[in-house]
């Protein structure tokens, strides 16, 4: 009788890993879960030896797992700490881009930082969430998306900000009535009952703050003119944005519905006093399996497994390790440049597969104006020029100082051009839009610094850009072991751009890795 | 000259000082500012007694800035704390309604706590947060409006619950198609240009997902049946809710556009560790100002002024104070109960204004199964039960142990019947609701604490429910000084049972004494 393992290890011999994992769905034994089931389970590892090239989450996150399961972990790192994008910036700190050298001169607190890379944790990214839980890193939340922040356009309202919740709710009325006026013909038109039709204008009615006539004149959700307090002030509503300019600004393509998103919608966490907490948590609990310094230069397969050769610090010796199996996790615009002996397929999938360019920039600011002047705590303002947000901290309410997120651009031609400006360039263009959104930007906003993530070294690239094309004809082959060579990173998952596509690319890679040993 | 000042005390004299407000705002002396533009300026008090009956916000606010500007404050309070309803619950503490004792027995630790008075903090409510960043009252983020909680209602859905996300965008997506199909209508019959057209249809298929044809088919805005993840795992989108359902269900009546709502709009902010953090940093600041266990019994007229009768502790003696001003923040329930000299326009008023009953309560779970089983982190479940809302704590993310708010009921009628139950019966009552939601909650939720604020001494309602003949017949009245007394507290704002009407009441009413005294 054909075992249940033996069939899926024959599926898997002809069809690979992502072939047994979709047979073995198919058959009931690994059900795709709703949602987050935790790390695979492994075969024990025996003292297997694993090299791991990065030291980043997906790394870091294989290296616990595999350890856990007996495996021999050696993570080679070219930087001097853990985290590789997951890291934050302080007073004291340098950020060095390919072509420039910028020391921070913030002043020193708890509050006082900046996630130049991933800077929020969505609630339902169990994975990543799941190591805070256990590493201990304390979380709290974010403010993400923010009633009270801007919304700018230089196409509209001539160019001056509006307040999102007007954008917003003042769009949900306009909607509305307009729904309204289809119930009509909808109720002559369609199977639709005397009774649908009351109910549906009940909603409509709710979800618009219509009047008794299906119009929409104003809402409280969209603010006050005069806000209602003690003693007199019964307040004066706001009259609703006009629909034109509405139309003409850009808000309807991104900014109005992004609290709405799968991947934005709230809750939104981070780690108390930035990112990087949980890269150096990782790297306490790896500390004896980390080679910090250790830039990779040569991937060659032997007949036992594969050789890493790389160098011991910039100007350190030459190394060689060995093992049956490398989990390569150093990003492609980086790993393309080293000379390896990875398959045509694999060669061609890392050629293939493009980067997005994304920058931050952010500011020192010694008075919290967005807090004093504008009653803004946490989230984003949205400009439709190229600095396109503005984030406000989260953490330190109420403090004097504060660190101010001054643009976050990720759309690439943007990202390009502004990653091609020199920093000071840099700070005067944030300067020029920030002060179109809050008028005393210039002279609150101090000690600009920035990060280009194509000029980062060891990054190159802020995070992975598939296009439908080159998922389909690059993707599957990365999710198969090219010989010794595994692969991780947010650039194998389906969540690019979050550190949890990391974790769960991570979790895939070393339950791939796990079958290899167990089929051996 | 008929000077400025002289036109204005003219027009105080006949018509109040309500029509003085109006008048100085008229003539562009008193403008009534957009937003909050802090607590008015006073004549110096050179020693002017003044006493103030409660120690709440409003009362403790008016005795800081009367203080600042000279007065000689005395605050009578019945309670042995400050704050008022400003209140936070933990482990040991007692909860004495009129006809029951509780004892909590919780843990301690700095994020098991209980707010059974106010627990959010909107971001515009300017008044009482400058009061936390003048104090040092320390703020974090409270998630209010959370995508990821439930909606659950026993009329739809087989009182299965709803991710909020699921309904709230599906029904954005339903309300978008049906505006669009109201478009090529609107087109023909209005003055809309075929550019206007194609502008609303982005603009509509923004807003709700609808695909080329627009059409709403599902996004993943509403979430996932298989979220993406890593390898393999591209994800799979969840299929609508079905209309009728979402029809049949109330969820549009409250739920699905709570954060939208002015007074629930993120961001919303909590002080660190309780809310009774800004009563006691008021209460350290009035240290010597504030008498506690003073239980006020008469309130009379004297030539001066008025005298207080009250007791000194709750078998003490009774003591008599003057002043030529008495501002009384005492709620009207209690208020009412007490002989006092009040005209009978005042009296009228006291008696006319019912108060809300709200009730809430809380269970101490030793596992945070709201974080572990549902991603819920912070925000706010609804049902269409009694209980109405159960809220996931904001703080203590990811430690073993939570406080969860298992029911708050503010509408007249539920607050009442759970209100008229045994503390027992109140707990029983929110374990069966409770688990509609979360199938594993009676085994997690434990040591029920339940407030009924018609029952808190001292109180004896939550909070002013002024009805628009109220509101028309006696809120004026409350408006003006009473002789020497004047009236204060969120009952005297337009942001009823928000601590910010208690502010702004108390600015209000430290405006007219001042006024009073500037022009004796």
């Amino acid at each position: 009788m054909l075992s249940r393992r033996h069939f899926i290890n024959l599926v898997g011999s002809a069809g690979g890993v992502s072939a047994a994992y979709g047979t073995m769905a198919a058959m009931g034994l690994l059900p795709i879960p709703e949602a987050y089931a935790g790390p695979p389970p492994l075969p024990p590892g025996a003292g297997t030896k694993v090299i791991i090239l990065g030291a980043g989450i997906a790394g870091m996150v294989a290296a616990l797992e595999l350890g856990r399961a007996g495996y021999d972990c050696t993570i080679l790192e070219a930087r001097h700490r853990p985290g590789g994008r997951n890291w934050s910036l302080r007073g004291g700190d340098v950020v060095d881009e390919i072509d420039s050298r910028q020391k921070i001169g913030w002043d020193r607190a708890d509050h006082l930082y900046l996630n130049p890379g991933p800077a929020r944790l969505p609630h339902h990214h169990q994975g990543i969430l799941g190591y805070c839980r256990e590493l201990g890193v304390p979380l709290e939340v974010i403010v993400n998306d923010n009633r009270n922040a801007w919304f700018q356009d230089d196409r509209a309202f001539d160019g001056k900000p509006q307040r999102a919740r007007a954008v917003i709710n003042d769009s949900r009325g306009y909607v509305a009535e307009l729904a309204a006026k289809a119930l009509d013909k909808a109720l002559l038109d369609q199977p639709l009952t005397a009774e649908d039709g009351e109910g549906i204008r009940k909603f409509l009615r709710s979800f618009g703050w219509l009047d008794k006539d299906m119009a929409f004149k104003r809402t409280p959700r969209s603010g006050w003119a005069e806000e209602p307090g003690g003693g007199v002030q019964a307040g004066r509503l706001n009259a609703p944005l006009d629909l034109h300019q509405l139309l003409a600004a850009g808000f309807w393509a991104g900014p109005s519905t992004f609290g709405e998103g799968w991947e934005q919608a709230a809750t939104m966490l981070q780690p108390v006093g930035g990112m990087d907490r949980i890269g150096e948590a990782f790297g306490r609990k790896l500390r004896h399996r980390i080679r910090y310094g250790a830039e990779v230069t040569e991937l060659r397969r032997t007949a036992q497994g594969a050789r890493v050769i790389w160098r011991d610090g910039p100007r350190g010796p030459t190394r060689a390790s060995e093992a049956p199996y490398v989990l390569v996790t150093i990003p492609f615009p980086v790993l393309k440049t080293i000379p390896a002996d990875f398959s045509p397929a694999v060669t061609a999938a890392i050629h293939a597969l493009e980067y997005q360019a994304a920058a931050k920039i952010a500011f020192q600011c010694d008075r919290r104006f967005w807090e004093l002047d504008d009653q803004i705590y946490g989230g984003i303002s949205w400009t439709s020029r190229e600095i396109t947000q503005i984030w406000y901290p989260s953490a330190g309410i109420h403090q004097a100082k504060g660190i101010l997120l001054g643009g976050y651009l990720w759309s690439t031609g943007l990202a390009d051009a502004f990653s091609a400006l020199t920093p000071a360039e840099r700070i005067e263009h944030a300067l020029a839009s920030g002060e179109r959104i809050h008028p005393t930007y210039r002279r609150n906003a101090a000690q600009g610094i920035s990060i280009a993530w194509t000029k980062i070294p060891f990054s190159r690239g802020a995070y992975a850009g598939w296009t439908a094309a080159t998922l389909k004809d690059h993707y599957p082959t990365l999710l198969e072991p090219d010989g010794p060579f595994l692969f991780a990173g947010e650039h194998v998952s389906h969540i690019t751009a979050w550190q949890e596509g990391a974790v769960r690319s991570a979790h895939f890679a070393i339950a791939a890795l796990g079958e290899r040993v167990r089929t051996k």
